[in-house]
């Protein structure tokens, strides 16, 4: 802990953003609803992997920390209601640093009603690493799931896919009111928010469901950087190719029964464009399909940290 | 996440280690028993800071990072229940190390009934960089905060201080139970845990509370780490300076009353060592005196991390 810092941080923070201890103890108590439907997940940054600090804006850095977090309890159609910053801070300009990355993430925060429960703050002689565990409750509908699809389910997406390198990784909205909205007036199977890429955030959907997924390649969305960045390299990937594995879109794959799909599609119920990309099969693997092209194997591309033996 | 090391991890970890969920969604869900009693905490430890990979035991890695937390629960009398483990990998040896961290942790958790709800697995071409938090909860008592303690408290203390470094800040046991069955039958009014030094984690706690601290230095246990170092190379201080401001200790301190602290003392309820090694007073600041010696300011010297501007 740095208390310069911390002091910093609890002048800075509004009261109502912090629990009900502030920032003074060894833990932070939360205020919930519920003692049978609190969620938890953490998402880790680092310098050079997830950013580049010198070449972002530091305030990016922290909303996306934040941001990232938000769209794993989008997956589950969780309320966030709090969460912990710890960060590891290069030991030169640590102080500007940290004060950016609460100044970006704050605003998210904010406008998603988290309160900032507490973290840790540390220096050291290595790169930038934010790590954020955010808490969140399910709705008395209970969390959606990776794996309750069906088969014969279809798969609903929101927004659009590939080159979030271009700056969607940045400023995406993670899909936290539309995941509660339609997990509230619809019956929804399942859902996965796409960190890692469309494909390979599918084949797991399908797989923690024991079944697998046929992806309709000509209805994916493709988003206006997909096209950009197959317009400046083709050999780097057609634009369907940068849609199915960049990773990073934090868009959400939903799924639900043909018909559910269709009066989700009908009743247009969030603002985000839906897209109904494809459907599960009892077959396990991924797939892809067209309307010019019969099924035929896909693999689950995407980005997978490798680890040496 | 890598998935290889998931599979590992999921194959690795018994059924009721884990949460609900096993370790398969975007988010865990916990299995609480209230809902405004629940208290969140995170530690993130570094190379070169906290351990030095390459020289330290990566099983005691892996034991510290999660025992730390731990020690955080303890010092709110709070019942440790799940904890996130996320891991910043080298890419070298990435996998071994990983898979050792978690045979660390493993035992701890499962000797304080902590279930691992997930976290993060993430490779680069830095240092090791853990952040854990735990999610406890508080008895109906609640919590015990540093804020509470009033002027003419009396300070008590678990174990011994000083010289951690030669190897009790690996192997040193949290004091969850002992905090729990104190605050369950004695008057607490406050408590924090020596993580930076125990002059300057009193400071804190007088701090917070409003009022000074007065240290009776004569009366501080010297852990025999503490006498080695100070024998070792007496430059670097008296057994007594190191006890002072070595931290890592994870002892905790607690104020009571003079009346409730000699009920303590005598009913010994703890097999750990209690100490009583000072008071709180009116006067701000922090202050030492001793059977030889008057009231005289002392330094709260001890670990804190450094931000550049």
């Amino acid at each position: 802990m740095e208390s310069d810092f911390l002091t910093w941080l609890r002048h800075r923070l509004p009261a109502h953003a912090t629990g009900p201890l502030g920032l003074t103890d060894d833990a932070a108590l939360l205020e919930l609803r519920s003692s049978d439907r609190v969620l938890v997940s953490a998402d880790m940054l680092m310098d050079g992997v997830d950013f580049v600090v010198g070449q972002c804006d530091p305030l990016m850095i922290g909303r996306k920390a934040l941001a990232v977090n938000l769209s794993d309890m989008a997956a589950m159609a969780a309320q966030p209601r709090a969460a912990l910053v710890s960060l590891a801070l290069p030991r030169q300009h640590g102080r500007p640093l940290a004060e950016a990355i609460f100044e970006g993430l704050l605003p998210l925060a904010e406008e998603y009603e988290v309160r900032l429960a507490g973290g840790d703050t540390n220096s050291w002689n290595g790169p930038l690493v934010i790590d954020i565990t955010v808490i969140g409750e399910a709705t008395d509908r209970g969390p959606l799931l990776r794996s309750r699809a069906l088969p014969g389910d279809e798969i609903l997406a929101t927004g659009s896919f590939g080159g979030s390198i271009l700056g969607r990784h940045f400023s995406f909205s993670p899909r936290v009111r539309e995941a509660l909205m339609l997990h509230r007036d619809f019956e929804l199977h399942a859902a996965i928010d796409v960190s890692d890429g469309l494909a390979l955030d599918l084949s797991r959907l399908a797989h923690e469901s024991g079944c697998g997924a046929v992806l309709r390649t000509d209805q994916v969305p493709l988003s206006p950087a997909a096209t950009q960045l197959a317009d400046q390299n083709p050999a780097a990937g057609s634009a369907l190719d940068h849609a199915l594995s960049d990773g990073e879109d934090f868009e959400l794959l939903i799924a639900a029964t043909p018909s559910e799909v269709q009066r989700i599609l009908a009743s247009r119920p969030v603002s985000v464009p839906l897209a109904r990309i494809g459907r599960l099969i009892e077959k396990q693997g991924l797939w892809q399909e067209s309307a010019a092209s019969e099924m035929k194997p896909l693999a689950p591309a995407g980005y997978l940290h490798q680890l040496d033996p």
